[in-house]
Formats: C-alpha cells, structure tokens, sequence
C-alpha cells in the first residue's frame, strides 16, 4: 500500500510499504480516507527527534472498517471510525481511569503510544491507505450515519479537538470566565473554539500569523498580535489590569518570537503573567525531556528558565500532557453531530496522498493559507 | 505593650511597642498566649525579604478575646480563638471563594495579607502581648471548651497544619495512595499528618535532619535520608520504579542540598522526577519572584531552571501558593477536638516572649531538637 | 414608605408601612427601583404558607445605596446594586463555604434566610421604596456603569437566574450533554438559558403554555408540550429512548396535571423516567415539609409516593434545595455586562408598585403574556 | 462440576452442572478457591426476584485462572484474581466511564450485568468449581504474592468492600466529617471501614444485632442500636442536634423495625432525619423497581413514601446505585496488600461448597453469630 514515510530532516516520501493487515485478534482494520497532517509532525519532520527514517507518519486518522479480528464484538465491517492518536489497551491501570494518553501496555517502559510518533512505540501512523488499530472495540470511534459528509469535521475527533478541549479541561476553563490561549495554529483554534462552547466570556488568543488571527476572529474570539506588542500588556488591558481567569499553552518548546528566534520558556513565562492571581494553565503544547539538536544548551536537555517565584506567589496551578483523546471525543462527536460546532473551518486544504511532501513543506513553513492540511489516501464513492 | 521586633538580618528584640487596639468596628482585640516562630518568619529573619526593621514578627496565633468592635456580632469577650495568618475581609471576589491567601482588599495592589510578614501589608504580627484582628466576626476561628489545655494543637491550625493539609490538597493526595514529601520541617510534618488521615497508604519524607526524621518514623510514615543517597532513587526503590501517586514541596526556594548550598530548582526538580506519570504535586514552600540577596543571578529574578520537559511528557500537574487556612480551619479543629489528630506532636518548645531572639537563634541553625517553639507571651491562670 | 403587604389568601395591598433604615453598622439601605414577582411569592399569596399578614414581600431586588452603616467600607452611597434573595451573615460554617442559602446565622434555629419570605426570618421583602440589606459589604453584588440601563437583566441576578443556574449545577449539566427541564416558568427557562450557555447539546422544556413554549423555542432549545402527551415519551423518542443526561425540576410541589390537579409527585417521577441510568437530577422547585392546606394526606406532611426502586435501579443521584446566589452572581452579572446573556428576555411587565396587586391576580392564574413582572418601586431620573 | 443452584424460595442445592468453559476469544476462565453468601443473594433466595430455578447463585467471587482466550494478554493461566460481581465489556459508553455497573453491552435492554444475579443477564455465578469471566484482561483483578494466604481479605474486593466504599463515595464522605450508617451487615461494616480509612471523625452504625454491634466497636466507630430508642434521636444526640455530615444507606427495601415488620421507606427517611442542612446521602442498599410479593401495595410497585419536602427543604443530595466496582478494587487491594486494612474482620464462617443449604439457613435468619460467609469451592495445596 502506499504510505507517506520519513526520509530524513524536512523530507516526507509517498512510496509502498507492506499492507496493514489484522495480527491479533483484536484488531481492526481501517481503510483511511481522511488523515491530517499535524503540527506535531513538524517536530518529527524537522528532525528535532528520535523518529526513525522509513517510518509512517499520521495519527490524525479516520476511515471505514474493511476487517475485523474475531475477538472484535461490537466494531463491524462498515463502520465509519475516528481512531484516536493514542493506541491504548483499555485494561490497565491508566486506561481505567481514563488516562489513556499514559497507557502502560503499548509502549513498555514508558507511558503512552501512539501511531506514527517518535518515542511512542512501533506503530505506523495512518498517512496510508490502510492502518491497524489494536485493541479495536476500545480504541476506534463508530461515527452516525453523516460520517462520510462531515468527514472534515470528524476526522479532527483523532486529536486537535479533543486536545484543544484537554488544554480548555487543564485550565479549568467555566462559564463566565475570561482566558488567554497562546498559540492560533489549529489547535490554538480547537482551544478557543472549546472555551466558546463551555460558555467563557472572553477569549482572547495571541499570535502573529493574519490568516489564523482572522480565524479567531471567525469565533468571536479576541485576536492579539504579538508582534504589535507585549502580549501581556494587551491582555492586561482587556482585563482591568487582573490578568485573565485562565490560560492555555498551544504552541510548545518550539515557540519562537516574532523575529524567529526560539523560546522554549516564552509562552510559559507569559502565560505565567498574563493569568490572574489563583488562575489556572492548560499547557498542551509539545515539551520534550530531550531535545539534543537545540540551539539552546538547557533546551537539550529540556529545561527551561521559569518565572518560578511570580507562578507560586500568584498561586496559580498548572495541567500537563498529552490528550486522553478517548476522555472527550465521544461528547464531541455529538457536538458535531448535532450541529452545534463545526472544527472543519480550519481546514484550508483536502488532497490526496501523493501531494503530501509538498504540503508539508507549506505547512512546516507556516506559509499563509496553509492552515490545517487533510490528506484523502483512498477516495469513497 | 512588648512585642518580637525586627531589628536586621539575624537580630530580633523583644521592646516594647505602642498597645495593639480596635481601630475598627469590625476589630477583635486578642490577648496572645501562644504564638509560634514559623520557618517563613526565617526568611525574614535572615534578610533575605524586605521585611522593614521595628516591624513585629508573628503570623501563628491564638489567644483570647478581651475586646470587640461594635459590629462584631459572632465572636464574643472570652472566647478563644485561633486566628488564621491570611488577614481577609470575607467579601471580595477571592474571599467569597474561600481564596482568602488572595484577598483583594487588604493589601491593595496585590492579592493577600498577613499578619507580621513582608510584603503582605502593614499588619503587626501576635509575637507580642495583643494582637488586633480586623473583620474579626470573619477571621477569628472559636474553639471548644478545652481550648486552653489543648492550645498547643490548637495553635497549629493558624498556620502550619492547615498549610501541611493544603499541600495534600494541592496535590490531591487520595486514600489509599503514596505520597512523597520533601521536607520534614513543621509544615512538611504537618503534611505527612495530613496524608496519613487522608488514608495514604504509603507516606515518605525526604530530609536530612535526624530529630526530624525520627518524627516523620513516629507517624509510621518512612523517613528518606538525602543524605544518604539520591532520595529520587530511594523513592523509585520504594515504589517498583514507578514513582509516587502525589508529591508534595514542604522546603521552598532557600531548599539547599546536604553540603548546604542553595538550589531553588533542587527540590522541584526531585519531585518531577520521583512522582509517577500523571501524578500532581503540590507546593507550599515559599518560593519569591524577586530574591535580591539571592547568591545565584537567576534567583535575584525569582527564576529557576525547571526540568519541564520531563514534567509535561509525564502529564504532571502542579498546584501552588499560601495557603486558605479558612478553608480547613474548621475541619481540623474539630479532628484536634475530637481527639483524632494531636499536631503538637512537633512542638520541641515553649517559651516565654523574652526568650525569643535565643530561639530564633536556634531554630534559624536548625539546631537538633528545636523543631517547633511556641512562644507565650501571656500567660494564663 | 409604601409596599406590597400581605393581607391573606389571594390578597395584597400596597400601603404605608415605616420607613427601612440602617439598624447595624453593617447594614445597607437601598432604594428599591426594580423588585420582581417570583413564583414562590405565590405559594404565600394562596395561602399555603404561615406567612404572616401585614408582611412586606418581595425577594428579588435591585436599587442605588442610599446610606451604609459606619462599619460597611465596601458599598458605598450610589453604588447601584443587586441583592440575593438570601439574608446571609457571611462568617458561619455554610456562608463560609458558600452556602449562603442555608445561613446557620440570620434564622436562628433554621438554617437560611430570606427577604420577605415564609418561614425564612423576619426580614422585610423589597416590594417597597426601600430596603434594608444586613451584612451589606458581603450581601450586596455591585453592578457595573450599565446598571440602570440594564437592571431588567441585573435584576434577575437576585434570584432566578442563579436559580435556575443552581438547576444546571445540581444536575451536572456538562457541555454536549442532553438535558430536560420540567417546567417553563421564569425559573425553568433561566434553567434553560443557563443549560445553553453551558453547551448543552440539546435542551428540552417540559410545560403546557404557549406562551412560555414559545419563550423555550427563542432560546433554540426544544418545547415540549404535555397537554399533548406523555413527557416521558416525548423525551424518550427525541433521546433514541436512553433519556436525556441530565434533568432539572423547576416547578415544585404545587405540581398539576394538564386537568389542573395537584401532584406533587409528578414531575420527580416524571424525571426518573425522562432520565438516563446513571443521570443525575437537579430540584430547585420548592418542596415544603410541611402544608396543611394541601389537598392531599400525604402532601399536608410534605410526603410524596416516590418511584424509588427505579431511581435507585437507574443508579441516578439527585440534588436538592434553594440556591446560594452568591456562588453565581457574580459570573453571570459578568455574562450579562459582557452581552453574553440577556435574561430579561421572559419580563414581559415592568409596572409601578401600586399596580402590584392586579399584577399578583394575573401571574397568579398564569394568565397569557404575564410571564414576568418586574415592578419599579422608585422611578429613577 | 459442583455448584450452588437455586430451587425456588429458600431452597438451594449444591448439585453437578455443565463445566464452565472458554467460550469466547476474550475469556477467562477461573477456578473458585472463595466465593461468599451475600445479603443480596438472599433476596433472591427468599424467592423475592424473578431468579430462575436452575440458576448458579454466587458474584463475590476469587480464584486461580486455569485457562485464557486466544485474545486475552494481560491475564495468565496461574494468576489470582479477585473477580468483580459486575460483568463488563470496557468498551462502551458507559465503562469507558468507569460506571462498569451500567454497562450497555453485557445486559441488552438495560444497563448492568452481574454474575448469578437477578435480571442482570444469564452469567452463572461463582458458587462452584470454575468460572467463566467475559472480557477477562478487563474484568479480572490481578492479586500480589500475599493472594492466596489473604484471599479471605482480597474475595471482599468483588463486592462488599468496594460497595461500602461506594456507600461513602456516594456520600462524599471528607476527612474530619461525621458519618452515619444505617446498617451493620456486611456492606454497612465495610462503609464503615470506609469512613474511618478517609479520616471521618465520628462513624456512627446503626443496627440492633449484637454481634454486628460488637464489630462495629471493633472498627472504633459508634454503635446505636435502634432497638433502644429512635436511631435519628441518638444520632441527633452525639452531633448537637446538627445531624451528622454524611449518611449511608446499607440496608435496602426489605428494612425492617425491630418488631420484623418491613418498611421500604425506614431507613431512607431516618437518614433525611439524622442528616444536617446539605448533608449527602449514599444509597447502595439494594431497592427494586417492582417487587411483586411485597406485603404492601406501594411496595409491590417499587414506590415508596419518601418525606421528600423535609430532603428538599434540608437542601440535602443524594447518590444511588449499584457499585462500579473497578473504579476502586485497584486502590482498596494496595491498601489490603499494605496492610492498611483486613476486610476479613468480618468473617464468621469459611466452609466447603456441599455445607451453602445450611449456611444460606443460617445468613438468612441472621442467626447471631452468622456475619459473614466464605464457601470454598476448590481447596488448595
């Protein structure tokens, strides 16, 4: 089958790979016709981490089941499914409780696997026309009877949406209240599209690119561009000079300033200031334990220089992680199924397979227009 | 009327000041029969705060009632209280939230008051023979019958025990779990108290101190040496490798390693790494976000280099700041009463008002056996 | 001063009665400029209630401060403000925690207090010029600059806002969920409105009216008209017969059927069965334990015939009681202020006082289009 | 094999049935080394269901795993394993919540399964020589080294424990809080256990059995017998006429006064009674929603008389429901494994399989000294 596969620093290759095919019982397999490219992507693209030349990239999936294990109950042939990122095996002490971004059985040793992922198991992502899903009856979500038609909208189920949620979760996000989001790349928007829905008051997001700025502004939400100034002071001024109830980090180690340079500790530090005394943070953004092509020596060995005393003075609190992608995407989904929210608006572009080496060459270079890619391997009548 | 007066770094006199009186209707005037030295009072003591000179020292009081201002209506001449060292109004924002260590109204400008203590507005301290307490009806918790006899617990609820429990909450330590403390000073004590009546199943603290881990033995918690060893490998050995379910930060930004240099990360750092994937930590050492006389460049501005990577790839959560002693105070006190807890179990001292520059002394060395003195300034028939 | 005083079943008056005023250094006296008719008011003016005649009523109540006692420092004179049904101390064990609604203070004997209000207290309603407010600094919300302009919507801020708000709470109501509501009065439809801000996915109205039903379909929520059929049906076949998450009870013990027959057991059964298993179910129509004047034998002892064994089968939870408005207040006074929320939506009168006796005969009969009555005791320039 | 069958009310056989077998790839299948009588089994014992004659009695369930499925990976032949009552897929809406109790697939039509127990689905129970556990990897609780040596303490994990720990869950039973319990069986005692392990300050059990009284003493929680004398005046008496924080109902819709008469409603309107303003209830006493051979007509519908005003007007909450039990058998194992806790305490008989006629004879007269029951299928070396 063909499938998009890491060749070394900024270059993604479509070629075949051996079929997905059904290993163990309980699996499934998934015919993929809608798979994102995602930011965190661009980590492994650029080659800022351990992801392995020859690997499969993609863990933003959704497809139609062609096959399933015979341990398989409730999943069917037919079935229209959005597959998590997260590959989790449902009976371990995490999962249980829901904590299914730290699953303890699919990547031994550490907490947590996912498809196509550096560091987080063996498992080919779904930029390719079939993926295996483990543990199918637990991880693959059945979509209702408009699966096929909202596919843009349901596809964002596998990560960005339920991830921008996690971020608004974190943060503790109610209604009534005000909270800064920093970072508008797709799920920057999924945030603040989150904290619209849970009834916040005022929702103000920094960043610095027109396209996504005019995207926040889609939501009703406050756009702040940070290369007109201080982020903090413009979110001072909106807020009496308090600081917003709540903050969310969606940008991660790489954020970098208007000029280009990196910061792995900027939005923490501004995110620190901008929230109010007692506030919240949600912080979603990618950090890494190990980062060894840094140009920064703390950055290496993944520290950062943190605003540490004004954080505890203000008693403020901070929520970390990777997304349980399973936690949210079930209430989502009837979100979207209903109507009542439509995370497709993002999406600039829908191609198929064989364009993906370009369109990650726009989307790493963050070039206006190119604000959330999805990649169509197998076309449905 | 005497008082415990700041006099520069390691000098404190015990002189006599102008008589503690109600100012306002809402005022209730304390006779203080015990006042405890607070290992926060140290940072004060030892200069590094702009704690101003002929200011009265003292945030853990009690006493008895000897007068009310004419809007006081609960709390009445005779009773015995024990008084929070948040100075709150009970109608702001943050108040009416029980956020009361972030009152908006009594230290203009920032958010919390106290009794006695840098930066945190102009209040004396109860080291000293009175104390006025403003909103009295709201700050002064009353106390049961034998109040005088058992004011040694009792006095533990203005400060320390609640401060000892927030840790726990911060870091929602549950039944049933195991819990790290790093630090075994009063509050770190106070913490491992907390934990062990919240059903921890296993409690361990860190320190170095032989009186203090022989405490941390009496809780039937386990005492970890630093000395000893890496206390991060001694908790991964007591925990199959896993780490702890919670951890709690009991030391605060002057936390020095067993050779007695400072490191202000030191502890932030162990913690992140010796609680589990998903686990939360919750700090209450005091940590500042300016530190002039700091010895380290990154500590003048209150920073810290804080392995973050590592903190957000285990999806860990932190939670900070003073405590709300009103939001336990109750609680705890009718544990104390009911005979269930017994925090006096620390005191190494009682002492009379005059005693106090020898104590500060001692305590300030962490000399072996002054773990906790209780000053008397009044003494009761 | 003039006001509305009960004069028996079915009968009130507007007539001289003293002058409020200060009568507590903490007291507030505010001059009345909009005071509503609430639904509880009429349980009183039918006389199922010992409301004593001669008795001012009037709980929900907005005005301008016009004097403050010596020991109140936050409100001052002009501050336009609004004032929660509940008469609470702010320093007892339940005002502490937010539980003003149950006031261990101000109903000596009871817990909770109210202005004008059976059974609550002795304190004088605000269907009067004026208003004395105990407690004032802690039971007085100030508004911002928009007050006047906007006290149809601030006034709600009294009490069915955050009534129906508390229903929301009770129930759990989380976004994407599906939520029933029994009874469109002015407290169901603030449920309804407060179910929606909170991103309820779907929210269904149970009443009969079509004047309130249409009020329901102005919110995008779902009427649901049982003088056309079973509810429970209705809701079974809008929720693929699982039943909504979640259900909220505002209408109370004077409960009737589409004939006019009282059963006060109606809508709590009616909730069991509308409800999914593991649902949960918020009451914030009144419940009395006692009333005398019931046409029932059960009823007369406060009982009703509960369908206990499928609650209990369903695994639902349930919670109860009048709403502490001062834990909403101040979020939804921010919702309305930032335009998020207009609940003035359902008034549908905005009269002088002394048309207050002709309004009570109206709203009484649930005579068409009188959904809301707002009187305005004080014209303001 | 042997096992323990039913033959019509108060008639049970312990006769050869058809081996327990892998019937599906997810299986496992385990042999019973402990198996207790629990008080729900008596219900359908005393032909008070529609169990069927011909059914294996038997859901608190521990034992060795002889055999797995070919789609089973977490669970080895050898394991001990403690074996929940409720029969759970993990994978539909419900148990990806934790609310295994209500699981939507093992039970069609309704939501929760259980082996050998009524209306719960067509799993055979435990009392017999082997077990077939569906979705064994997510149902099956792994035991340590201590298994088979305290398996008297682990089989509580299936059931009771875990359910009088719901008991106080429901209840949200805080440290430092009062507690009131009605009912000393099996499941009231673990309650208990329950509240003294989360610190509760003051247990207080009703019940009148002496020997249920005496271990209740034994846990340092307060006995009250209510054949002395109204429970809900003791209680009133011990808490200053507040009432106590929290109550558990442990008793179920067969409850009886003193004199034997039974009284569906006894226990639940005491607890409105004994419990204060906002206090919350926990129900896990089984009710039923028909019971046609109840002595009374409201009985006979599920139906009872609830003094729902005085709940209402007291503002108190609730929760209900059978016990999820995987959402607490993981923690409550560490604490037995600690030594934190001994569930057995309550143990009055362990006996070979063929003798469960006349221990059911015994339990269900609550002849004094039969407290509890452990039958023993399969002897091991």
């Amino acid at each position: 089958m063909k499938a998009v596969v890491y060749n070394g620093p900024r270059e993604v290759m479509v070629k075949e790979v051996p079929d997905a095919k059904i290993e163990r019982p309980t699996d499934v397999l998934v015919k993929i016709t809608s798979t994102n490219i995602c930011g965190s992507d661009l980590h492994m693209y650029e080659g800022r981490t351990s992801f392995e030349k020859g690997r499969v990239f993609g863990h933003e999936n959704l497809g139609q089941v062609v096959e399933v294990g015979n341990a398989v109950d409730k999943i069917k042939v037919g079935d229209w499914v959005a597959i998590p990122f997260n590959v989790s095996c449902g009976h371990c002490a995490n999962c249980e409780r829901q904590l299914t971004a730290f699953c303890l059985t699919m990547n031994p040793g550490m907490a947590g696997a996912a498809f196509g992922f550096a560091d987080m198991g063996p498992y080919p992502g779904g930029q390719a026309e079939y993926l295996r899903v483990p543990y199918g009856d637990f991880n693959c979500l059945r979509l209702p009877e408009d699966a096929q038609e909202k596919q843009a909208d349901y596809v964002m189920l596998s990560d960005i949406f339920p991830t921008g949620w996690h971020a608004t979760e974190l943060a503790c996000v109610q209604p009534g209240e005000s909270v800064v989001i920093y970072g508008a790349g797709p799920v920057g928007l999924m945030a603040a599209l989150s904290a619209t829905v849970k009834g916040a008051r005022q929702v103000m997001v920094v960043d610095r690119h027109p396209d996504r700025l005019k995207l926040v502004e889609s939501l009703g939400a406050i756009p702040i561009d940070d290369s007109k100034g201080s982020p903090v002071e413009q979110v001072m001024a909106l807020t009496n000079g308090i600081g917003a109830d709540r903050g969310c980090e969606c940008v991660g180690y790489q954020s970098h300033d208007p000029q280009g340079h990196e910061h792995p500790n900027m939005t923490l530090n501004d995110l620190v200031k901008s929230v109010k005394f007692t506030g919240r943070i949600g912080v979603v953004g990618v950090f890494v334990p190990k980062d060894p092509n840094s140009p920064d020596p703390l950055g290496k060995k993944g520290e950062i220089t943190f605003d540490y005393g004004l954080f505890w003075n203000k008693g403020q609190s901070m929520g970390t992680g990777q997304c349980n992608v399973k936690t949210y995407n079930r209430q989502l989904r009837d979100m979207i199924h209903a109507g009542r929210v439509k995370p497709s608006f993002i999406v600039s572009h829908k191609i198929t397979l064989d364009k993906a080496p370009d369109a990650y060459k726009h989307f790493d270079a963050r070039d206006s227009g190119w604000t959330k890619v999805i990649l169509q391997p197998v076309a449905v009548a």
